[in-house]
């Protein structure tokens, strides 16, 4: 049974919005993501979870959507250890053209279906504008990657569309770039944006890449926007996901969005850094514990 | 007049490349751009031009086009100090949404007027799948810049196009996978493409960018492909861009794309680090001197 | 009056060990450092402090030693927050030869005199091999300071030094270097080395340095030594210091070592970092209050 | 026969002068590094050879000082193809313990006979104010390891040596800080300061370090001092040596300091970067070909 607000968008009317000429207004006097044009934190609604009030959300599911069974799975798996968001990828940006790359619009319906089976809303990534129409009729959350953060004509559509993006940091992006990224959002018409930091690259190669925690204080500071942390793809290595989910709520993020597989050695993409989900259960007692210290429920 | 070949394409003949479906074929023994696949040197040909050869190119125009007095005075300039490519963006990829973002397709018929009045063959950029048929159908060698080099679903489609693509190294994009975004064209269909090291992001901020010459090394070594090098955009100040240009040649590049403007103090757009037609002028006469000692004429 | 063991060491006796030649021993089958050649975590005692053990250990005090009244007023207030070991420079590395270079040998005997005042054990630094008798006359632990993580005539002294050793991790060392870095003072014969995390040189200018908080989960996975994190000179601003402190607690740090100033504005070094004794009772308080949820005391 | 100039100080004179104490006088209008301080370019005599005139200096010689056959036949080979400079270290900066830590003073005497026998001045590295001395007896010139560009005791006891002074820019230094650790030498009382970019630390992989031409140009504009480039340790593969080499000369570096063994299979440290002696006159040969087109003789 499907949730109230869940239901697929007709893809018509999506249509319609994103080819509408974006016009972009002249500068106003604050940027529009800016505490100076708004002081009060931006509460964005996915489906029936508020993202950046006071609930600590935790959105999960398989790097890529691969088959019924197994998006069903482990739906099931993260709503039964308290996720309250779905993640997964039809539309996968590989970095050699030989890899899998996603699904396409049938795990879009496989996703469809695992948000009609748990009720969980689903989030999920859009690469290219001539998919924004298919991707938006059927996700709850519009996903930007991070190799997509400075794909601006993507994101000048993005603010055409009545739904909300997650825009994540590109391995490369400075924090000011990446609030003019979603001002890009802003500035076209759609107010719903969620940062997330995941990782910049640097000269470590002890892990994927280096996550950048002392980022979401500067970016709370700077912004009224919501913004959540994947450590998943910072680190690239499972074990090191847990500490740094806590770490993410310590420092003040207002949720994470982490990696997990029925069966994440038998992925077919970044196995290495899935959890499984007897793993992530453990990852949510800890984090529903650590939570009243800092004044924060999941 | 118009050289031969160098006519307008007609934009029906483009999307139809350009909206089949891009199929991409199973991983080859060697990757394609591999010297293993194919030891001996590339040679793309831009209108009446070979980048890759014996010759040391040269391609030159302004950051953005605006104007049509501007782009004729500037095509005029750069081949008279003997470039041989001229480049200007219509479609420019700004960090901010309140920046100037090109003039687009009225941009595209200023480069077409530019080229009938020189005979110089063009580059410009792409930023968006869906601006390609147009952008195909004006320019003799597509630019994917920067921020889009991992952008794979654009990727994809530039091996449907029978054009050249020159394609830019993200700032944080490491040479293999800089090589395997080159791969994506290849493998899609399309053999003609021309790689370009503009610099990377480092901690250094003295340079915009930090420019890896090394990797023009590397890069000659580990594919066929020709490969070029923008000094401008990589250290962002007009006095540094000739003696990097030098070094571009001694360390072994094909070529060198360079920002000039009739008048760089008015630009609209990168005016600190473009040339102005003479000091363009001096940096030939440099790199003319200095390239039969490396056995590259110009 | 002085706690047991914490008297001020001869500075005779330490340079007969100090100056007797070092010898490193061929390499072992396993690093010293390693898991494989120690399973169990070591505790470094400092003074009456057990470092690597159940309790978080918070290290506070001034970036540097400025006067008798600045040094007991600020290490009073530490204490009274709950803070166990207190630190001060009076060597100083300072990128400019003209900025205040620190009080040198006056500067540990201020150190030395708040030790006698409030009973806490003190860790300073030490930045050349000349000065390191005197310094080890006072401290209870010897800092290496980030510039001086690979300097390697230096390590092999510490390995010389019957003192607990705090080896900050450099702004470009990786953590397979910093581990060798430590290697050379167990191989030298010291096995007291707590390792530091203080940031990283990155692209981002946002922050100071970039805190790696994932190199504390590595370093916990490779080594059995203590590992704290300074967020301080990371982060380089001091509101953002209180939640960068708890992400260590959060991400399994054995503590944190904090800048603290009676009086930040008036500070001759690092003022902006430094947190005035409100804001840093008010950081003890949240992180006594977190402890038991990741089952840690202070 | 020994050149005039070259005899080996007597360690005596030498202490007496670093053993002074060091005073740094109060902050100058300008730095004394500076453009401001001085227009016009400094050249430095290292024995009979002028750095930073019109002539393009080349350093070559072995990583490590290992054996007087060694050390004879490279110095030997390396006059032949026209260095003026011989380098050879005898202190060695390792990441780990238990690498080859050089051959100390016994080093120095047998790069003292080197000299003798060819005529050659000579650069070896000093790593700790302790071994100044007896380093600063035997060399010409004392180098200053990219570790140590911020050891800023041994900086300033470099300011009370009467000897030329090569400085290596650390791997994540950035330029104001190489030019202050510099001024830190400058401001003690030593104008003999030659610098030198060895590359920097990056994301990139695919080469040791990146080396970093633009910082040639900006230093050219920033300070009098000469420049050099050590394109071995940057690239750390000997094949891309001779192209780095150029680039280096193209884009106006004073000089080049390249490792050159004359067995680089068998050698102690460093070989896979090191440039055998026909390679050498190789390169010796194309510089020699370059140096007029750029106005540069060797």
């Amino acid at each position: 049974m499907m949730s109230a607000g869940m239901e697929t968008r007709s893809m018509g009317a999506v249509m319609a919005g994103i080819e509408a000429p974006v016009v972009i207004p002249s500068k106003p006097k604050h940027n529009l993501v800016s505490r100076q044009a708004k002081a009060t934190d931006t509460v964005v609604q996915v489906g029936p979870v508020a993202l950046g009030g006071p609930r600590f959300v935790v959105i999960a599911g398989p790097c890529s959507v691969e088959s019924p069974e197994q998006m069903i799975a482990t739906a099931r798996a993260v709503k039964d250890s308290g996720a309250t968001i779905l993640r997964g990828g039809a539309f996968k940006p590989r970095t050699s053209p030989y890899s899998f790359q996603g699904m396409g619009e049938d795990g879009l319906t496989l996703l469809a279906l695992a948000r009609e089976v748990t009720g969980l809303p689903v989030v999920t990534e859009v690469m290219d504008s001539e998919d924004l129409a298919v991707v938006a009729a059927y996700a709850d959350m519009i996903q930007i990657g991070a190799r997509n953060v400075q794909n601006f004509s993507l994101l000048k559509k993005l603010g055409r569309v009545n739904q909300p993006i997650l825009l994540k940091r590109g391995l490369m992006t400075t924090i000011d770039e990446f609030l003019m990224s979603a001002e890009y959002i802003l500035a076209a018409g759609n107010p719903q944006v969620v940062l997330c930091e995941r990782g910049i690259r640097t000269f470590e190669t002890a892990t994927r890449n280096t996550l950048d925690l002392s980022a979401v204080c500067v970016l709370k500071e700077r912004t009224h926007l919501p913004v959540i942390v994947d450590p998943s793809h910072a680190v690239g290595a499972r074990r090191f996901v847990a500490p740094l989910a806590r770490a993410a709520m310590a420092v003040g993020a207002d949720g994470v969005m982490v990696e997990v597989h029925c069966s994440p050695e038998s992925a077919l993409c970044d196995g290495d850094q899935s959890l499984c989900p007897s793993d992530f259960a453990h990852m949510m007692d800890e984090l529903v514990v650590m939570g009243p210290s800092l004044h924060r429920a999941l």
